[in-house]
C-alpha cells in the first residue's frame, strides 16, 4: 500500500532547526543513512536508543509504503580516540590492548552489535558497508576533493582546507555556529601536527611504522579518516544527494559538519537533504559513564543483573519504556520509570490479546476512523511514539469499554480497530507478544495456579486449614507466591 | 587448559588422502580457513551441515587449549554462476532479478546466513571477511602473481597461466588428478575467451558496461575472480602459510586447487598444511535440490513446514542428528532418522539433568577416567562425533545403574563424569538444554500438576467425586491430560 500520498510527513531538521514537510527527491522512494557504530567496544544502552529512534522511522517509511534504501554503516578503521585528529585509532588501541588482530575485535563487536539490535528487535538496514571495505572508493572521493582544490597532501596525510572552503561556502550551516571565525583565535597549532590551520580535518592519514591497519594510497601507506567514510559509502548507495541523514546528538559536530563540507566541495551541493538527530540518554538523572559506575548495559537489564535493577525485563518491555519519551528528549533511565512502563506494556498487550476475543454488535458506540487518524497525526508529526502510545491506551480504555459492555463496535468497525492497533503496536512501534511456547505454558501455568485458589478458598470455608496451608506451603516451594487480600487471593512468581 | 599436548590429533588431510598427526606451524596457535558462503540466496541444509563439521573442530581445538585464529569469508563479488569463468556473477544476477543493488543482495542473505547459524549455535569465526572489502589486497596478490610470470593480462582481464605454472609445479596436487594433460585434450577454446589454454583461470576480470559490480585496477574497471578471494584473505589474515583450509567437497576442484596455484604462484610454497573438506548431506537418498523439489530448508525443520516432515524439530536436535554422522561421510535426512535421533537426544538430555542430583557413594565401581580417555580418543581420531556419542550413550547408561543403585560412585569420580560429559555434550558438540525461562515455567507447571493430583487422590478417597472431576475437566481445559492407572495418575501436556 502506498498511503504515503495521504501523509503530509513532518520531520525536524536539523539544518533549518524546524520541522519540514518530508518531499523526497524520488517520489515514492526514500535514501536514508544513519551512522552506525565503531565497532571497538559492547554497544551501549545509548546507542540502542540512538539506532531504536531509527528503526521506528525506518518502519514508519516502509508502513507507509516508501520504497527505502537504509544504509547504515560499520566503522571498522580510521575513528581515533580524541573523536578529532589525533591519538590511536579505536580499533587499533582495542587490538593492541588485547592482543588480537584489529580485524578480531571489528568481528567480535560487530557480532555483539547485530545480537544486541536483534534481541530488541530491530530491524536490520538494507545495506551495512564497512569503512575497510571501502578503501578505493575513498581514495577516489579524497583525490576528488584535492582535484577542486579543496584539500591539501602535507607528509603524506590529506586535510581538508577549511579556510579555503569557508570563501566559497558556509562551514557551521548544520552546528549553527560561526566555526570559522571562532577557531581562527582559538589556540595556535603546536608544530606537531601536519595540518595548515587548526579546523583542518584529516581526510587521509599516513600510519606511523608501528599501525598495522594501512592501506596503499598515491599520498602514503596510511587510512582514511573517519569522516570520509560516510561521505563516501552514503553517495555510494544513496547517490550524490539523498533524503535523509541521522545519528546522534553528539554526531552533529565535527562529523556531520565535516560530512556536509566533503559533500558540498565535491560536487557543489549540499549532500543531504534531512539531517536527523537522535538525543542521548541518562542514567537516574546522570549522564551514563563506565568510568563513574553510572552505567547499564543491554544485557544486563535482560538479565537484571545490575544494582540499579529490581529485576530483570523484557526486550519488549525496554523497547517500549524507550518510545515513551520523543527521539528527539533527553531519555532518563530508572528502575521506577521501566517498572511503570512494564505495566503499561502488560496493560496493553493483555487488551491486545481480549481484543481478538470480543463479538461485534451491530452499530457502533466508538469512533474508531478518528481514533486511527489521531495515531496516524502523532507519527506524522515527526514520529512522535509517546504522543502515539497515549493514543493506544485510549484504545485500551476502548477495549475494556467493549469488554464490560458499555460500547460496541460494528464488524467492520471492530475488524478495523483491531488492525489498526496491531499495525501501531507491532508493525510501527515493533513490539513483541511472548513467543507461542512460553505463552502457552504461562497460560497453562496461570490456569492450575487459579484452580489450586479456588481448592484453596473452598476447603478454607471448610475450615480444612491443614490443606489450605499446605496448597500455600507447596506453591511457595516452587516460587509461586500467593497474597491473600479481604477480596481475592492474586499470585506471582 | 592447554590440553592439546596430551592430544596426538589425527587429521585427515584431503592432501595425502591420509590421517595425519596435527602438527600447527606455531606450538598452541591454530590458524584455520573455511570457504564461507556465496551470499546471492537463503542459505540451505547442506551448507549448515558443512559449516557446523568447521564449527565443532573449531569447538575441540578451542577445548584442547589452542589459541585459535577462524576466519571464514563472507563471498559478496567474484562468484560466476557456472563456478568457473564464465555466466554472469551470482550476486549481480540476483541484484537483476530483484530490482536492487548488489549490496541489498548481500546484505539480505548474510544476514539470513547469520540468523541460521546462530539459531543451531555455530560460535562466529575471529574474523568475517568479505572480498568487496580486499579489493586492494587482491590486486597487489594478483600483480604479484604476474610479477613471478604465472598469469597474463588479455583484453583487461587477467588469467592465471596453468600451462606456466605447471612447468614449474603441480597443478592437481589435491585432487589427484593429471589435470593438465586431460585438459590439454579437452574443448578447444571457442574463440569467445581471452584465456590462452582451457585451464587457465581468471584472477580479475574486465566488468562488461552494463555490469554495476565494478574497481579501478591497473588492468580495468572490473572484478575479481572467485579464486583470488580466498588466497588473498587467508594470508592476509594467517600468513603465507597456515594450518587448515576447510570446505565442502565440491570446492576442491577447481576452487582449492586454484587457490594452491595461487599460493604456490605467488611464495614458491605450498599455502596450506592441511586440507579438510565435509560431505554432502542427501535428503531421502537423493541429491538436494530445489527444481525437483527434493528440498529442505534449515528454518523448514524448526518450523515443522515441509512435506518430507511429521513435526517440528529444535535446531539442537538437528545438531544432534547431524554429528551423529561423520563429517566425512555422506549424510541422509529422513524424517524417520531425524525422528529417532530427537527420542537419543531427549534420552541423553533426561540423563544428563538427573546426573545432577546423584548422591555419590564411598567407592567407584565404573571406570570414568577410562570412559573419558574413549572419548577424547574418539575427537583426537579426525573429529569423529558418532563415536564420541556412543560412548555418551554409554554414559547414560553409567547414570542409569547409579539411579537404581546398581553400580556407584565415589564423590570425585562423580564430579568428573559430570564435568565430562557437559564438556562433551555442550562444549564439544555445542548441543542445548531448553532455554531457562521455558525450564522454569515447566517445572513449576509440573509442580502445580502434581499438587493438583495429590488433591484429587485425597478427595477421591473421600469420595468427593465432584471435586475430583472437576479437577480433571478444569485441567482438560488447560489441554493437560491426566491419564488414570492402578498404580498411579500421570499427565501430560
Amino acid at each position: 500500500m502506498t498511503i504515503y500520498k495521504d501523509h503530509p510527513l513532518k520531520i525536524y531538521n536539523s539544518l533549518s532547526n524546524e520541522k519540514e514537510i518530508f518531499t523526497p527527491i524520488q517520489d515514492g522512494h526514500v535514501g536514508m543513512y544513519v551512522c552506525g557504530p565503531t565497532v571497538y567496544s559492547n554497544v551501549h544502552l545509548g546507542n540502542v536508543r540512538t539506532f531504536l529512534s531509527f528503526d521506528i522511522i525506518y518502519r514508519y517509511l516502509l508502513h507507509l509504503g516508501y520504497k527505502v534504501r537504509y544504509v547504515r554503516n560499520i566503522t571498522d578503521v580510521g575513528h581515533l580516540v580524541d573523536d578529532a585528529d589525533s591519538g590511536e585509532d579505536k580499533i587499533a588501541k582495542r587490538a593492541r590492548l588485547e592482543q588480537l588482530e584489529p580485524m578480531e575485535i571489528v568481528q567480535r563487536y560487530t557480532v555483539d552489535f547485530h545480537d544486541i539490535l536483534q534481541k530488541f528487535n530491530l530491524l536490520p538496514p538494507s545495506i551495512e558497508p564497512t569503512a575497510t571495505g571501502h578503501m578505493i572508493e575513498q581514495i577516489n572521493v579524497i583525490q576528488n576533493i584535492i582535484d577542486k582544490g579543496y584539500a591539501y597532501e602535507s607528509n603524506g596525510s590529506v586535510y581538508f582546507d577549511v579556510a579555503k572552503y569557508s570563501e566559497d561556502y558556509d562551514y557551521g550551516v548544520l552546528s549553527h555556529r560561526d566555526l570559522i571565525h571562532t577557531l581562527d583565535n582559538s589556540r595556535p597549532l603546536d608544530g606537531q601536527s601536519d595540518k595548515r590551520n587548526e579546523q583542518g580535518f584529516a581526510l587521509w592519514k599516513r600510519a606511523d611504522p608501528h599501525h598495522i591497519m594501512r592501506w596503499p594510497s598515491p599520498w602514503s601507506d596510511g587510512f582514511p579518516g573517519w569522516h570520509t567514510e560516510c561521505t563516501t559509502m552514503s553517495t555510494k548507495y544513496l547517490g550524490q544527494r539523498f533524503d535523509i541523514l541521522g545519528g546522534g546528538m553528539d554526531l552533529k559536530f565535527p562529523h556531520h559538519e565535516c560530512e556536509i563540507a566533503q559533500g558540498e566541495a565535491s560536487t557543489g551541493h549540499a549532500p543531504v537533504n534531512y539531517w536527523l538527530h537522535a538525543n542521548m540518554l541518562t542514567l537516574n538523572g546522570k549522564k551514563m559513564s563506565k568510568s563513574s559506575g553510572n552505567n547499564i548495559l543491554p544485557d544486563e537489564i535482560l538479565a537484571g543483573d545490575n544494582p540499579v535493577l529490581s529485576k530483570a525485563f523484557s526486550a519488549s518491555v525496554t523497547r517500549f519504556f524507550m518510545l515513551q519519551t520523543h527521539y528527539r528528549s533527553i531519555m532518563d533511565f530508572s528502575n521506577e520509570a521501566i517498572l511503570a512502563a512494564e505495566k503499561g506494556y502488560d496493560r496493553l498487550m493483555k487488551a491486545i490479546n481480549s481484543l481478538s476475543k470480543l463479538e461485534p454488535g451491530n452499530r457502533s458506540t466508538l469512533d474508531i476512523a478518528g481514533w486511527e487518524a489521531k495515531c496516524y497525526e502523532a507519527l506524522d508529526d515527526d514520529f512522535n511514539t509517546p504522543i502515539l502510545i497515549s493514543h493506544l491506551f485510549e484504545g485500551v480504555t476502548y477495549i475494556n469499554q467493549l469488554k464490560d459492555k458499555s460500547a460496541i463496535l460494528s464488524a467492520t468497525d471492530l475488524e478495523h480497530f483491531n488492525k489498526g492497533i496491531s499495525t501501531f503496536v507491532f508493525d510501527v512501534l515493533g513490539l513483541e507478544m511472548r513467543s507461542g511456547v512460553y505463552d502457552s505454558y504461562a497460560e497453562k501455568l496461570d490456569g492450575t495456579i487459579k484452580l489450586l485458589i479456588e481448592i484453596r478458598n473452598k476447603v478454607r470455608a471448610d475450615r480444612n486449614f491443614t490443606l489450605s496451608d499446605q496448597i500455600r506451603n507447596r506453591l511457595a516451594e516452587l516460587a509461586i507466591k500467593l497474597n491473600d487480600s479481604k477480596e481475592e487471593t492474586t499470585f506471582n512468581y
